[in-house]
C-alpha cells in the first residue's frame, strides 16, 4: 500500500491550512487505497485571525497543536518527515501555507520558508519521488526549486510573483492539475480560485491520483 | 435547488466539530445538488482540548467562532436558524456535539440541550422536515425528542443511555443508516466506530441523500 505524507499548517482558511483542502485531500488518499500520515512544522502560527469577523486575535496558537484537529491527534513534526518512508508528499493550501510554512503571504516573491518545510520539498525530489500542492502551496515549491512548473489558478498578482522566483506558471480553472516532470510537481487551484466543496474534492482527487502514478 | 442547516459544534473532534464529519457532509450536500448554510450557537466551548497531547488547554473559546474555521467564515449563530427557510437540518458529530450542544458527554441521560439546539430541533420536527445527525449527536435527539429511533453504532454505554431517555437504539456498522419516519430522523455512526476517513465520507452521503430524499 501506497504512503502519502501530507502537511499542515494549522488549522483554518486565514490562518492555517484550509480545512476542506486538507480533509479532501486525505478523503482522496483513502479512496484510492493509499494511507496518509500527516505532518506539521512545531512552531508558533504567525497569527490567529477569527474566522467569523477576519480580524486578528490576541492569541499564540501552535502550527502542529492546531493542525493535530485536523488529523484527530494522529500527527507528527515535520522535523521526523524522512522522503526513503513514503511514496509522495502533499501541501494542502489556506492561507497558513504561505503565512506559517513561508512568509509568502507577508513578503511575496522575498519570502522565507520554514527550514522544515525547505528540506522536506529538497529531499523528496532528490529521492526522485513526487510532490502535489493544492491553492496557495506552488509558491513554496517555487521559492525552493525555482524554475518548477505549477498553477495557482488566475490570480496575476500571485502569478507575476511565481515567475519573479523563476517559476512558470500556467493558467487553469477548477479542477485542472498542472504537472512538471522534472522535479515531479503537481499542482492544481482550489480556493485559489471562487470554488465550490465538490470542485474542490475535483482538484484534490486530481492531484493524489496523479502523485500515485508518478509514485 | 434544495437547502440544509448544517448544525457545527466548534472545530475538532474533542472539543468541537469533527472535521472530517462536518467537512464530508456539506460536500455530501454539494455533490447532490443541494446548498448549505452552517451555523453555531454563540457560546463559550465547555473547554479546550490540545488535540496532540489529549489534555485541557487554560483557554477560552467561542464555538460560532471556531466553527466559522469549517464554514469558511460563512455561518450564523444558530439563534438565526428557522426551519420554514430549510428543506432540512443535519447534525455533524464529534465531542463539541455532547460538549457544547448538550452536556451528554459530562452527564449521560441527565444531559441539558443547548435552549438553541433544542429550538432547532423541535422547530424542524413540528415543520415536518427531515434531521440528519451523525456519530454521537443522535443523544440530542433522544433527549429533545424522547421515542425517536437512532442509531450511534455499537457502542454499549451510549446505547444504553439513550434507551434511558427513551430512545430505541438500533446496532449498525460502517455507513449503515437507520430511519425514524414518524420524526423522519436519519441516523449513522461515523467515527463512533473504529472508521477510516472514506467510511465516514459513505455514512456522510447516506445520511444526506435520504434526508434529500425524505424532504
Amino acid at each position: 500500500m501506497k504512503k502519502i505524507a501530507v502537511v499542515l499548517a494549522g488549522n483554518g482558511v486565514y490562518d492555517g491550512s484550509e480545512i476542506h483542502e486538507a480533509t479532501l485531500t486525505l478523503l482522496a488518499i483513502a479512496r484510492k487505497g493509499a494511507q496518509y500520515q500527516c505532518f506539521a512544522p512545531n512552531v508558533d502560527q504567525a497569527h490567529v485571525v477569527n474566522h467569523l469577523t477576519g480580524e486578528e486575535m490576541p492569541e499564540k496558537r501552535n502550527v502542529l497543536v492546531e493542525a493535530a484537529r485536523i488529523a484527530r491527534g494522529d500527527i507528527k513534526p515535520l522535523s521526523e518527515y524522512k522522503a526513503k518512508d513514503f511514496d509522495a508528499i502533499v501541501f494542502p493550501g489556506g492561507f497558513g501555507a504561505a503565512k506559517n510554512l513561508c512568509t509568502f503571504a507577508f513578503d511575496g516573491e522575498n519570502c522565507t520558508v520554514n527550514p522544515d518545510v525547505e528540506k522536506a520539498v529538497r529531499e523528496t525530489v532528490t529521492a526522485e519521488k513526487p510532490i502535489g500542492a493544492l491553492c496557495i502551496s506552488p509558491v513554496i515549491l517555487a521559492k525552493v526549486l525555482g524554475d518548477v512548473k505549477v498553477t495557482i489558478g488566475q490570480d496575476e498578482g500571485t502569478l507575476q510573483s511565481i515567475e519573479k522566483m523563476g517559476g512558470v506558471h500556467e493558467i487553469t480553472s477548477h479542477g485542472q492539475i498542472v504537472t512538471d516532470k522534472k522535479y515531479k510537481v503537481v499542482t492544481t487551484p482550489c480556493y485559489m480560485l471562487e470554488a465550490s466543496i465538490d470542485q474542490i474534492a475535483d482538484g484534490a482527487e486530481n492531484v493524489v491520483g496523479k502523485i500515485l502514478e508518478m509514485a
